[in-house]
């Protein structure tokens, strides 16, 4: 199997997935979910004329003329229905949203007109027929389609939901996930303390780069290096739509995965990508599940899954927008390439005049977790590059955290 | 009270707030929270000096004149620990991360090295001490502050609690939240349809924009336009450490609210804010709990969300980036601008050349949630603007779901 560059390999990943099946969730459960039916207005809104200031509907032939004396013959709130029809010579004092009343074709707005007692108003300007008058179903018309299947469901999606008065919505399943490390070093969360062993950060940075996507996985804990438990662990894995093992910190462990993994029916589609931090790099696929190999250091698990895993489950729960979102960026110093291959380099992020600037975190070790903790994106270094020089622009992909900072961003 | 500038009534908020207790959770429920504790390494990582790469340990006085012919005394893998120790004319075989046993002083990798057989190799060239050793307590040293009280728990933090075996850890609590809409033209989701009133969208986009940030809300429902009942809507809103009030569509209902506020200990600091859209949108304190009066329409009240109650929200669980990223983009056609308010204008995003380009979503009347559902950003227009022209550099707030993009930004 060929060395893949990292497009082609998150094409590769991209072109044999697809959206899960559909499912009915409540209201209160469809934040960051992909509406998979059709949502369709149960009503015009606003539900018949309704004026758009607080004022006075009125018959514009009447005023004409202005200005103009009328009769005021009811007082009309939102919420309220208007009770009597104005005839020539008439109006009804008005607020903002309340129906327009029969007989009346125009608003006047309070401020072009003066009180002269509680049922008599001058009308000081002439207004053209459906002044001030917001039209039955502007908003929305019943039976329109107001969210069309595919929509992200933002939280003013969810708006939108409560507005057509949808308690539920059919909408895309997320994909269930399981997490395996594998490796006789490693020691769990909850093993006794040796000093001779390496903690598993692997499964918990994962499971938390999985949450992040809205995603609650099943941690499957650590496989050891002993044929008959790894193949039962990677067989529990392979219950579900996405499994992710990690390896090792040796190569050897990671080549005692993958002929187990065949041995259960798994096809690889690749084991190597021309990236750094990132190796190895597996994907494999079975009828009901896709399988990735991750690398046994945290940090190159965690640059691989924001490169293939997060886009692939993103497309697994029905979203358009399966990538990270890219910003261009100063770079604040320079950073060496030699090698060719694509190289993701941990950054901050800050701002001068205005100007994104990006900041290497200082070590690049892949060992150096800490560095990941706090990196809020991370530059791309394309393969071809010979290094980039402080100052040149950069492509920089967010991190979970880098849609806040620190200042407002402008005096406003 | 004056009316306020964004800015100003931004200030005003935060001024107001600080970072609530704290409380320990387990390690999978820390994702998005912020530490209230430093948090130490709890051993020397690696734990004693370890290979670097695949190879032999040896004694580099050994090689100073390579060729030179060495015995293999062990083979020793990540995870083992060395049994001999290597004595002048000897090495180990050694994989990535293993131990190096005692007597060697380097590692030389084995590309630069030829095997004779299973007992002996041709070691071809000189290596200095400390040739490819990782040193103990490389990664982290025992005792040593790996995340201070303050971070933000990111993925990359919570593979680094595991990695000091935190099964749990001391975060911010994060404020308990109620939501109220008032105003008897509003239908609750669960009513009956009634062509003359208007559904209640408020409460579930605000519950949405609260749920993003990794809160529940309470929505305690819709308040009557009858003293008895805003009164004990009111009250228990005030049993929570945020109440989010929304109002009706007319102004009358909003004065409604503000003296039974007052009546019940609210200290209101402002009611205006010049901004558009958002109005009105008011504050108050009391002992206990803050209080955001805001707009009955709404993408007006989602709007003064994201910029009060949200960077209000994060500082009380104890975020520093309390305010949504801020980008630099290319608007895409005019803008006009008028008055002497902060606009905000719902804006999509896209790319032309790597360049963020900005286009308003269409019609930006308030009452077209439709608009904010499919936003991705809010492009600020300062009060003092005359209006933007295409093509102008102009700021954008990230929305929801804005933290991805349909391409993978560049060809890597």
């Amino acid at each position: 199997m060929e060395h893949l560059t990292v497009t082609a390999a998150q094409q590769c990943v991209l072109a044999s997935i697809k959206s899960l099946g559909k499912e009915s969730v409540r209201l209160e459960h469809t934040l960051g979910r992909v509406l998979a039916e059709d949502i369709r207005a149960n009503r015009d809104q606003p539900p018949y004329d309704v004026s758009a200031m607080d004022g006075f509907a009125l018959r514009s032939a009447d005023v004409a003329s202005a200005p103009a004396m009328l009769e005021i013959i009811e007082d009309i709130k939102a919420g309220d229905m208007p009770q009597k029809s104005v005839q020539a010579g008439q109006c009804a004092r008005i607020m903002t949203g309340a129906p327009v009343p029969q007989g009346a074709d125009a608003v006047i707005r309070v401020e072009d007109t003066q009180a002269l007692s509680d049922t008599r108003v001058q009308i000081n300007v002439a207004v053209k027929s459906r002044n001030d008058i917001r039209d039955r179903g502007e908003s929305m018309k019943h039976g329109e389609v107001v969210l069309p299947a595919g929509t992200e469901i933002t939280p003013g999606a969810v708006g939108m939901l409560a507005m057509v008065k949808r308690a539920s919505a059919e909408v895309y399943r997320m994909p269930r996930v399981a997490i395996l490390s594998t490796g006789d070093e490693l020691e769990g969360l909850n093993d006794p303390f040796d000093a001779n062993k390496i903690p598993d950060a692997n499964s918990y940075a994962l499971m938390a780069q999985v949450q992040a996507l809205g995603i609650t996985p099943d941690l499957l804990g650590i496989a050891r290096d002993e044929p008959a438990h790894l193949k039962e662990m990677l067989q529990r894995g392979l219950q579900y739509d996405v499994l992710l093992v990690s390896g090792g910190t040796s190569v050897g462990v990671h080549d005692y995965v993958r002929p187990t993994l065949e041995a259960l029916g798994v096809q690889m589609k690749f084991w190597r990508v021309e990236m750094k931090p990132g190796h190895p790099m597996a994907f494999g696929t079975t009828a009901n599940t896709f399988v990735f190999g991750l690398p046994g250091n945290p940090v190159s698990s965690m640059v691989c899954f924001e490169q293939f895993v997060l886009p692939a489950l993103r497309r697994m729960a029905g979203f358009t927008r399966v990538h990270r979102r890219t910003v261009t960026a100063k770079l604040a110093r320079d950073v060496k390439h030699k090698h060719s291959r694509t190289e993701f380099v941990r950054v901050l992020l800050g701002k001068e005049d205005d100007v994104l600037v990006a900041t290497p975190t200082g070590d690049q070790g892949s060992g150096i977790l800490h560095s990941m903790a706090l990196a809020e994106g991370l530059l791309v270094i394309p393969s071809v590059s010979k290094g980039i020089a402080a100052g040149e622009q950069v492509t920089v992909q967010l991190l979970d955290g880098a849609e806040y900072q620190n200042e407002a961003g402008g005096d406003f």
